[in-house]
């Protein structure tokens, strides 16, 4: 009879031990969870503070009830595991109700213990109204400060996924709140002009967004008639507010791994092989605290990702149990709701990319959602990463406010499966009106990819549209009206492209032209005239709208 | 300088052309269409009729005169290409508007006639009260008609994609409204089963759904005071109706190409290779009018929708200007709303496997569209069709309220991609509560295709259950209060599976226990008990939902 010991209740330990019991009726299976709750809904956790998700007990997937009656799991809450014993194969573990200590012994270990919030060493960051947030009791710590103190202004400090949310909670709450983000963008999964969209977003609705700034110390203030924080930040601003929340990342909890003396890798979380096996080969270990294979690269990766987390912790089960699963590595897939945007991404983005040294070109497209002339289209704008020899994909991005989600689940099927940018010109993806285009946003980014790859498009990107030289001049081939309404880039001059077969001779022959006009499609179309005639020029990928939201 | 001739121009043709001059300035480009309009959006029509496009000039995309300014191309409407002289390389056109005929060269010559609704030849149908849909003067017919005259019934024949979006215009508008199918299920794509979720939705709409049902006769009836029609069905049911329209199907529009000898394929369209030529490699053929490639079988096929004749005009126009582009085959990936609903396809449905003689398995899931703790979750109802040896993926279909046009588009790039059910179990696609689950609808459906491919689920399906033996005993493992307030299966035997454990004594030993719960998960779990603990076990795959709505 295997006996199987898991620690850690959520997403990974949780599908682990339903698995392992759908593979086995004997095996024991053990559950620990130093916390009050298992199998609960992190990922839900900022929507309920924000109201949205009203009803708390949602959170609550499963009790130990539940999965006893269910899987026969023997759940232990309020039990934390404290040493991990390898020669004897036991663990030693505290009952936090009483105090009490005992040793539980193991086939088979698996740890799931998850990544912890970062509180960096901030002067007075200790104090009663500075959260973070991971887990039910942290909610409630928070939902307690908005019932018992009068917040009319709120603070994030981290521009990530938490940190997003927990503003847009606020938000939803008409409490007045400041993000603040040390980096010169949020979501950092995106590039930086990518971001400029949510950043765009982020202030339409009031938020105070302070970008490249750093918390550098908190004052806690109180008096009998209320209590609150002096922020001092590091551009010499100081900010008066109500309840704070500190979302600048998470970190593996490694400390068990460690003290046991399993192998940590050099980004800090606990190494496990492709079977999520770790150094010790009765140890596995999954979700946020492992480190995994990058899919893309094939490097080292830390992915605090639900998604990976639940997969691996069922394929650990498979592998306790006698199976030979592997995981395939990790592309970061990922989506974030901002308000009426949604921000997504898959695989490398251009930072990442450049700080590796490889090679990669890239096209954006800004496209409908659907048929533009059916009610409801709103623009994608999507940025395609990818090898410009092999025309591999190397990432995608995509902000708007429909289908994100689903473009940036095509990319990452075909990323998957190792297409090419030239297979995404024949994707057949569903069309009707309602629901797409019969070219879709990724068979339009696929065509301008391959117009790249084949020399039949020559571009130039929106951060090198400043700098042009004297051999350069600049073409604008939108409408009049268009450079009025939406603005344009100071000295363009500007020929309408319907009208730009008849003005040719007005551009000179010796020097190169830089088209662009609102996206993209007008300017290749202007492109293609020019030097079909003879010309010399390139065209802006993505256009003004890329330009523009780049400075955002 | 290539002179290019183009018959057609809406989807195809107008590809072609933009293609073709974006690849040469010099070409010389005609294009002719003879109706009055090119590059409208035909699959726009019946959302303009039933209200919902507001402004019939968002219909017209292109004119003639936009054409000319941006491509350079000449637009001929009203002019149809009677005769195409092949030995001479010139095509006879007519001007409809005078009457005259000219005759105009060509190098290269592009088919892309599309194909007319089918009209069969039942007593009565013409008449001034019945329409088909096909273009802008069909729609202001209908619209007329609804305008000018007392509409208080309508009635469609046909279930497909116009049949079904008209009746939902008609809907809109008001109107009581008959659907006819000859067929015993709408929206052909889609197998019987699944589109049993659509016929509840029209239903519960109100509208009287026909199936199995055709039309026998018209007769037109006049009054001073009023016009109707008096359909007689072959049931003997007789229906007055005030408008008809007739949506059974298309036909390739293949006389023009007929009588110049080109090749007809055994289908009936216009006979192509990968590179979208005829058997006269001067002429090139596009669209709904020619036969291609089926992706998943290489046998050839008509596939009448937008996206390939789009993607076919536009290589058509490479190849035309001495480029090598292939065709690489339709999936037939298709989507329809129908009212609240969204169904869609991708690849073959069982139907089709069943007739060619392909062995296959299948599997449902009813899973939630995003996170169920989440606002505004649906139920998304899968099926995937699959090689259980290889785990080749065979076709897809979904029907729900949310988020179906994006599970069908990642298995139509997962089966373009050539990947295998196995694989599908690692995508990682995106996830946060709004958008989606940390474990998928497709990992969902991968997993069970998994478990039935390594063994370690045996299925039964929907259409066996009723058919027991007696050495087979029926389980419900849902909770009493499911079978009381959804139905059951008759004979079923209750234990919820959460009790099962306890109480499995209660189940014989020597008889098959057939499992069913909701939607087939519980099922799993009890079948993974039970077969664990000795028992001979089968699972409904995709549960009791499957099981209803295959009758409904």
């Amino acid at each position: 009879m295997t006996k199987i010991l898991i620690v850690g209740g959520v997403a990974g330990g949780a599908s682990a031990a339903a698995r392992a019991r759908r593979l086995s009726e004997e095996a024991e299976i053990i559950m620990f969870e130093r916390g009050p709750f298992v199998s609960f809904a992190n990922c839900g956790l900022p929507y309920h503070i924000g109201g949205e998700i009203q009803d708390r007990d949602k959170l609550l997937l499963q009790t130990p009830e539940s999965f006893l009656a269910r899987f026969n799991v023997d759940v232990r809450v309020m039990h934390e595991v404290i040493a991990i014993n390898r020669h004897a194969k036991t663990i030693t573990v505290k009952n936090l109700l009483d105090g009490s200590e005992y040793d539980e012994g193991y086939d088979f270990l698996l740890l799931s213990p998850g990544a912890s919030p970062i509180v960096p060493p901030i002067a007075g960051i200790d104090n009663p109204l500075t959260h973070s947030l991971r887990n039910i009791p942290d909610m409630d710590r928070i939902l307690n400060t908005l019932k018992t103190k009068q917040v009319a202004h709120a603070t994030v400090v981290g521009g990530g996924f938490i940190g997003l949310e927990m503003m847009e909670a606020f938000h939803a709450l008409g409490i007045n709140t400041s993000l603040i983000e040390m980096a010169d963008q949020v979501m950092t999964p995106v590039d930086r002009e990518m971001a400029g969209f949510v950043h765009a977003e982020i202030k339409h609705k009031g938020i105070d967004l302070q970008l490249g700034v750093a918390l550098e110390s908190v004052e806690y203030q109180s008096t009998n008639e209320q209590e609150n924080l002096l922020l001092t930040l590091n551009n010499g601003q100081q900010l008066e507010t109500d309840i704070l929340i500190m979302a600048i990342g998470v970190r593996p909890e490694i400390q068990l791994a460690q003290q046991a003396g399993l192998q940590i890798g050099e980004l800090g979380g606990i190494y496990t092989t492709p079977s999520m096996q770790t150094s010790d080969p009765s140890i596995y270990a999954v979700g946020d605290a492992v480190e995994e294979q990058d899919f893309v690269t094939g490097n080292r990766t830390l992915v605090p990702l639900a998604g990976p987390a639940n997969r691996q912790g069922r394929m650990a089960a498979d592998n306790m149990l006698g199976r030979d699963e592997t995981y395939q590595g990790t592309q970061g897939t990922a989506i974030c709701k901002v308000f009426d945007l949604a921000v997504a991404s898959t695989g490398k983005n251009e930072k990442q990319l450049k700080r590796d040294g490889v090679i990669y070109e890239k096209v954006y497209v800004h496209t409908a959602s659907h048929a533009s002339y059916y009610p409801g289209a709103e623009i994608v704008s999507f940025k395609m990463l990818f090898d410009p020899k092999s025309g591999k994909i190397l990432g995608a991005q995509a902000v708007g406010k429909d289908g994100i989600d689903k473009r940036i689940d095509v990319m990452a099927v075909a990323q998957r499966a190792g297409m090419t940018v030239e297979q995404l010109q024949h994707l057949e993806l569903t069309y009707a009106p309602p629901y797409g285009s019969a070219k879709d946003v990724i068979n339009q980014a696929a065509f301008v990819a391959n117009n790249l790859i084949k020399g039949d498009a020559t571009a130039i990107h929106y951060d090198e549209i400043t700098n042009l030289t004297d051999d350069q001049i600049l073409l604008d081939v939108r409408n009049p009206g268009e450079l009025k309404n939406v603005g344009f880039i100071a000295g363009a001059i500007n020929i309408p492209v319907d009208q730009l077969r008849q003005r040719m001779d007005e551009l000179p022959k010796d020097k190169e032209i830089v088209i662009y006009c609102q996206v993209g499609l007008r300017g290749n179309v202007a492109y293609r005239q020019l030097v079909n005639n003879g010309y010399k020029a390139k065209n802006l990928i993505g256009g003004y709208r890329t330009y523009l939201f780049a400075q955002a």
